[in-house]
């Protein structure tokens, strides 16, 4: 079984149709979803924005966004005019009730699955349910996509859940979290639930920690608007890192069905261990990066501090870095820290898991470092997906040495030309109304209540962030963070 | 370190120098440590046999037998001058005093190193001993190497003992079994002992069965008057599967000492559950070969049955195919069985140790077939050494589906242009004095005690064994074997 096709007609309405994430990712995942037979041939994306008055001038950024995001220099010239065909465009200004009136014409067979994408700032997501709900847009067979962060804290991040259940039932909402729809967070599931020699390991009698990294080499570009009131935390590591160790660290669902896998997503959030007073500046670094150096294409570039980005308060306390040493209170963890960092400016762009088993108890060979030859399973999301194991092998011809191998986990048989993008197979779920990769309201407020002391710490105490020059690996106390446990985070060798 | 050097003069006297062994293994062994520069320069190695007279005769079978050996059509000039000055030769008849009195002439210092190497029938090694004895050739720095098998029972296998205990220490004694030396046995140690996923799962718990197989294609080619008082279970079975069931299933040693391994071993094949009774007809199974086709270069080759060969009685009951189940009465391996066989004539050269983990207990993932999908460790020993690893992944673009994936475990860091072979590993270990590798009596005659009461079943009941066309995988009755367990061999896919 592929991944599921569309079956029934639909109406997906993409709000926000112009911005950085539907240019860069939405429109191109649709483009391959619809090049690939997978939508309905009877269904349709409306794209949405307020901005942009011609459909031609909108069609026009899209195709230069789905050939930047392909790399090519040029499109199939029939899919792309049948596409065109498939796409309806509004001007629409979300706060105002005229445009839902100009949609609510457009959208006539109540019948069809609809979707509402909200690819916008979540503070506008109450004011557009509100609208949609005035303007009978939301059907029985209507769903909404939303956008993280969800809010800015806990206070927030309910309220908006609050609002939206008063016009969606729980089902119809889909929280996304596109580090969910990567392939190598399934594989992930596949490697730990179908192979007995990971899972039976998977826990504190064989793990020694976990470290899940978020790097960015980019600085914070144009969305200083956004980033100055969000922060490293709010914007990665309260939903993107927390999920990935939601994935990591659950138990085995009995099930791949939705409820079954959120449930176990949303035991360890509760079982998180609460990060609170003095332990806050024990536990969790915050950075901000200085000005420093970041290697391109082009050869190392200097690059600003945060403070003179276009756009940041030079006074700003933004957190463009964060680590934390998380432990989760459960049988399978207790002991066992996951150690998760995300930042900008960092060295690499990269994401990774790293599953770093115990060392052997007893060694009967000649090791430097009983350490580093441990067994350890790294999943790599981005940029070059895939899985990477670490064996000891005996080293050919020496009597009683051993050396660390490194084997990559690549099916040799399939011949696979192309990794679907993220967004691909999560725009397929929402269509196909499969919610197993999306966030239930109690995970996304399990999350928000682990963080929220953390956030009013820093907010109470005026606390600054330490600094780190841009092209490292963020500040000096990140790497004390594990030195002190006798630890090292795995830069990527 | 590399594989230890020679640190003091040796004398190393090969006995049967003649022999298929010697010349299709020994010789080339030598010629590798020598060129490598991993023999004393001070070093010296006597060639013995009876039949060959002259030294120049002599050298030219070894050159032959090397060039073989390497594929090469001709050998580095000054090499091989260098190599036939180290060697000396002496024609000698085993049984008679005079040659020994030649010997002891040539052997001036008894402070050198001093190994003999019988690469001859086990039922000579007593007069050999005796006679060397006798002629104050063995000294406090005296070796002697036995080759496989030490008699043909218990009883005969006792009597050698005892007979080489008469003049040799049991340290002094190295009984050698070759297939110890391969590295793929020495990384299957390490595999194990070295990698905490591994060995943390090496038992009961999560193991579901072992296979050992060891298959030629050859028959029995010239060696019928060797072979027809012999057959397959003392030549393969007793010894080398055995072996390879020890160096799979033993306890983690404390060390890599020669007691510290040897202890280990024979703690396994003192476990091991006798097959004595009615159980032998249920757990062993005697093939010998029928007419049949082997594919080789040339294409399907038609060869005879076993009773038309050369030398061969035609009412022979010799087993030519031996298969059986063992069980290991112990804590770690109760309810694992061990499936080995190993036969001449079969579809295929190979040599390969399975170790089939228990399937998940619970899939989520579409499986076609849970026990085919289960975790798989594979050591192969020959043709082409190394170690593949089968896991499930997930099969890209699809929802729920897994799929076997085999990961070939070869280092890509390690720049080895040739794997040593066995027979060099061993001789470089009896010169240095390490008899890790090698057998101690206890674990000779542990082995010959579990097998001592299959071959006397045949040979009281008068058992004809089963038969088996030459190309095939042997008797249906092996097959059997596994099929009434649910399970199946492996054959090599």
């Amino acid at each position: 079984m592929p991944l599921s096709d569309a079956t029934e007609p639909f109406d997906l309405i993409l709000m926000g149709a112009n911005s950085d994430l539907a240019l860069r990712k939405l429109l191109p995942a649709l483009y391959h979803l619809f090049c690939d037979g997978r939508l309905h041939a009877q269904g349709r994306i409306w794209t949405i924005s307020r901005s942009i008055t011609s459909k031609g001038d909108y069609l026009a950024m899209c195709k230069k966004a789905i050939l930047q995001h392909d790399g090519l220099a040029s499109l199939d010239e029939k899919n792309w005019n049948r596409f065109t065909a498939y796409i309806g465009y509004l001007s629409i200004d979300f706060e105002k009730a005229q445009g839902y009136e100009k949609l609510h014409k457009k959208l006539k067979d109540p019948a069809r699955q609809r979707i509402f994408y909200c690819a916008l700032h979540s503070k506008l997501y109450p004011t557009i349910a509100k609208q949609l709900a005035s303007h009978n847009l939301i059907t029985d067979n209507s769903r909404i996509v939303l956008e993280k962060p969800i809010g800015s804290d806990y206070k927030s991040g309910a309220m908006i859940n609050r609002c939206m259940a008063e016009y969606f039932s729980e089902s119809q909402i889909f929280r996304i979290d596109h580090y969910l729809g990567k392939e190598t967070v399934q594989n992930l599931l596949a490697l730990r639930f179908a192979n007995s020699l990971f899972e039976h390991q998977w826990n504190q009698r064989y793990i020694d920690h976990i470290q899940i990294t978020i790097s960015e080499t980019m600085g914070v570009e144009k969305r200083a608007g956004f980033y100055e009131s969000t922060g490293a935390l709010r914007d990665m590591l309260q939903n993107h890192l927390l999920q990935l160790l939601c994935m990591t660290a659950m138990d085995p669902p009995a099930s791949l069905n939705a409820q079954a896998i959120r449930d176990e997503k949303v035991k360890v959030l509760n079982s998180l261990k609460p990060i609170t007073g003095s332990d806050i500046d024990e536990h969790v670094v915050r950075g901000q990066y200085e000005a420093g150096f970041i290697l391109t294409d082009r050869g190392n570039e200097a690059v600003n501090r945060y403070r003179d980005e276009p756009g940041v308060n030079e006074h700003s306390v933004t957190d463009t870095f964060v680590a934390v040493k998380v432990e989760i209170d459960n049988w399978r963890w207790a002991g066992v820290p996951f150690y998760l960092r995300t930042g900008k400016r960092l060295a690499q762009r990269a994401c990774e898991i790293v599953v770093q088993f115990k060392p052997v108890p007893h060694s009967i060979f000649e090791m430097q470092h009983k350490q580093t030859m441990a067994n350890k399973l790294v999943f790599r999301l981005q940029p070059d997906e895939g899985v990477r194991l670490q064996l000891c092998e005996k080293r050919i011809g020496h009597h009683q040495q051993v050396r660390p191998m490194t084997l990559s986990l690549k099916s040799s048989g399939e011949d696979v030309t192309r990794i679907p993008d993220a967004y691909e197979r999560l725009l397929a779920d929402v269509i196909n109304n499969n919610a197993t990769l999306f966030l239930r309201e109690d995970e996304l407020m399990a999350a928000w209540k682990w963080a929220d002391p953390i956030l009013q710490h820093w907010q109470n105490n005026d606390l600054k962030p330490e600094t780190y020059a841009a092209g490292s690996w963020g500040p000096a106390a990140a790497t004390l963070l594990l030195a002190k446990d006798g630890r090292l985070w795995e830069e990527n060798n």
